[in-house]
């Protein structure tokens, strides 16, 4: 049976499609409302931005944190959008709580099982995106810290595998969302940003995750992807997102999904 | 620009999707001759079966050799399909040539140079899978050798590389197919029988080939697969391949892409 | 210049070599204080035992917590040997201080960059290992987390890298611990039962790492591997162990090294 | 029961330790003779030296081929020692035959049984190098091809496996040496110079090969790396070389064995 997650007035099962999309850090007003009035009036149901972030290098930008919380107020206000950020931190919790409609557990934390039993706590769903290396069976048993805490909420996110592989930055697993579809009941999603850290084939890979069954997406957009603070190589801008989001439409049809409403 | 390859009368271009279907290996004329008659009715385009099979175990099945090549010879006096088998030693050219339509190389061959040489001095396609653990541009360096010993119509295909995930045999990379598409000028195909190593993901994770761009499909079919004297777990039966021709056609169409005619 | 850290008297430097050992958990005052009396008199310089234990799955033991806490107290009275254990969330600092020598960083949390900004508040040791694939710079980049906040005394251990191999349970990557000794000031330790999980593999590769520059080494002991609680079939018996430590002797002469005293 | 294999008057089996050293490619008289000569004299037992070099591109060196073949005749009269290169194409077998003292069969072939079995009817010993992401019981299987074909003189050779890692050139998989050793019959051989392609992490992984129980080093010596026309950048020079050997010795001691004489 497949299991149902709702976040706020989005509802996610195999009859609908998440589109999940903003900057990958929030950097400033100018920068995070534009962008998430954009791909909402687009389709994107859910917006992201980063307040916390995790970085290889402990000198790199780690985010606005409570300056962010602020524009993220903000933005919910003007657009009744739910909004996912990623959580670090069990001590983060009281403070994303107001903003927050979905947790996201990063890769770095996917093995983090403190958190994980801390966020199976409370009622708010959690979008697990899978570890660099992890086995699937490691990814769902991760999973089940959650559930096992008292949250049945879960979203996995598949976003690429450590490989040997140079030009891609990670090697997006599709076949493991295959796998997860045909052998579990959660909710898969997939992150091709990440996934591919090119911005030519997020396009490409988004069709064939609709085509291999995913259940919705997760995409880094920024108005202006050379400027961005943080993986900007990687992201879409308006015009690539806009584009985005018309080609993957017939390929819903044809999975008998619809967008969800945001 | 995008490269054209033609196997007898079928054409391999960006307008086409091209399916390669049969069984791994030829195993006795009871099993290959409705096997080639079945997938060619419903839209394959090429046969394959193994002739000399390449096999970890010294004492596995390897083939039937000669006795297989007469089997060919009749299956093609009766249906003009073209036939594909992999060629494992250049000593193999001469027997090979008179039923081959397009020399398959496979993933463990795909680094022995000597044998891709010998390729490029005759005017049949080579068809050369990825290696276990192949970096693209490896592979495409790989089909140079062919390239620049005189044969130009080298299609390269996906078929799954080695990763530390167990319950899939390999991990498909279809985002390589991708970056392949974006990158070079050759046809890409997708093994997906090799490349999951599970019947239940190889419908879904073919569909997810088609959207990302990839130009055909190699197929493992077997009339009674718990009966197949090679890798028969990962093959599909009549049914679920038929099954599989009618689901890629929607996508097909989405793509602009037709069934090239065999 | 090479860095020393120092362990209560134990003092970890270029001229010394440190064997942590003790059972993975800490599961009865019967099984840990004799483990503990047994490996300090073979030469162990630093006691090890798991209080709270990461397992993948929700269920599994996970550690006598508070109870082995009191354990440990007792140990540490009757034989004033230091003591490690694996801290896996900040919340656990107050507790595990009074008992703790040197804070083990798990592979899992070797990206939980909240917790090593944490673990560099405070002026104890940290042993951190390398996540399951680590790259050798983000290793690297995560041991200057807990520098940068202000504590140096980072140790570097190899426990294994996640590859495709089948019948050990990780690859014991010493090329790295040769790179990090030629590239860096941090000791860094070997851990073979991990890096292997079969006792078969432990005695060579403990040689091994030692000839390759090594400067410690983290060993599970156990009484009775077959009745461990976890981890057992990875753990060496007492016998196994004297042996090991009569092996390596002479393999630290010729590498101007001497057991650290604790 | 541990195998043993001879080649020519060099004896490998547990109480020996042979040593394998010379060019990557044979470049030229100035360069080959007096690289010979200098490692045999410092202990090396068989020369080694590319004929026909596998490249992964189709435009580099790819070896003298005759040329070269002319230049060991020319090294074994004046020095009397066995010589090793690598055959990559069954046509070369009655060409190398008169100077090949031991067939090396490199990580690109692993899996090119036509080539093993081949090899298989002759009575020259075989090297057979590990493919890049070769499983232990695959590569197991692939000298199995070699024995059942009716030669029993097999050794194995650990290069390094592909992984994610990024400053060296592959991951040396030591473990793998051991567990062979455990496990097997086989002389187990190294090679540094392709399992790390970093000269300062030669010596070190030397001795931790030996430590770990390898029968033998197969090293890359050039007089002049820097102006090598293939893999000079993990060339060792003469120095080098020479204080491989001497640091070598202590831990052959240690481990019962000695250097094989050539």
């Amino acid at each position: 049976m497949d299991r149902t997650v709702n976040i706020g007035p989005v509802n996610i099962n195999k009859s609908t499609f998440t589109v999940i999309a903003g900057p990958c850090s929030i950097e400033s007003e100018e920068q995070f409302l534009p962008t998430a009035q954009f791909v909402h009036e687009k389709g994107a149901s859910l917006v992201r931005g980063g307040i916390f972030k995790m970085r290889t290098q402990p000198d790199a930008f780690q985010g606005l944190g409570d300056q962010a919380i602020a524009l993220v107020k903000k933005m919910k206000e003007s657009l009744q959008v739910p909004f996912i950020a990623e959580i670090t931190d069990p001590r983060q919790i009281d403070l994303l709580m107001p903003v927050v409609d979905c947790f996201q557990v990063g890769s770095r934390n996917m093995y983090n099982y403190e958190l994980l039993k801390e966020l199976g706590k409370y009622q708010i769903p959690v979008l697990l995106k899978r570890g660099f290396s992890a086995l699937i069976k490691e990814w769902v048993k991760a999973a089940d810290y959650v559930i096992s805490s008292g949250n049945e909420d879960v979203i996995l996110c598949e976003r690429g595998i450590r490989s040997f592989e140079g030009p891609l930055r990670n090697t997006l697993d599709l076949s493991a969302v295959a796998y997860l579809k045909a052998h579990t009941s959660f909710p898969v999603f997939v992150d091709p940003s990440h996934g591919t850290g090119r911005p030519e084939l997020i396009i490409p890979m988004s069709k064939a995750a609709v085509a291999c069954g995913a259940d919705g997406l997760m995409v880094e957009v920024h108005p202006n992807p050379d400027k961005a603070l943080s993986d900007g190589f990687q992201a879409l801008n308006y015009e690539s997102f806009g584009s985005l989001m018309d080609q993957l439409r017939p390929f819903l049809s044809l999975m008998n999904k619809e967008l969800s409403h945001g």
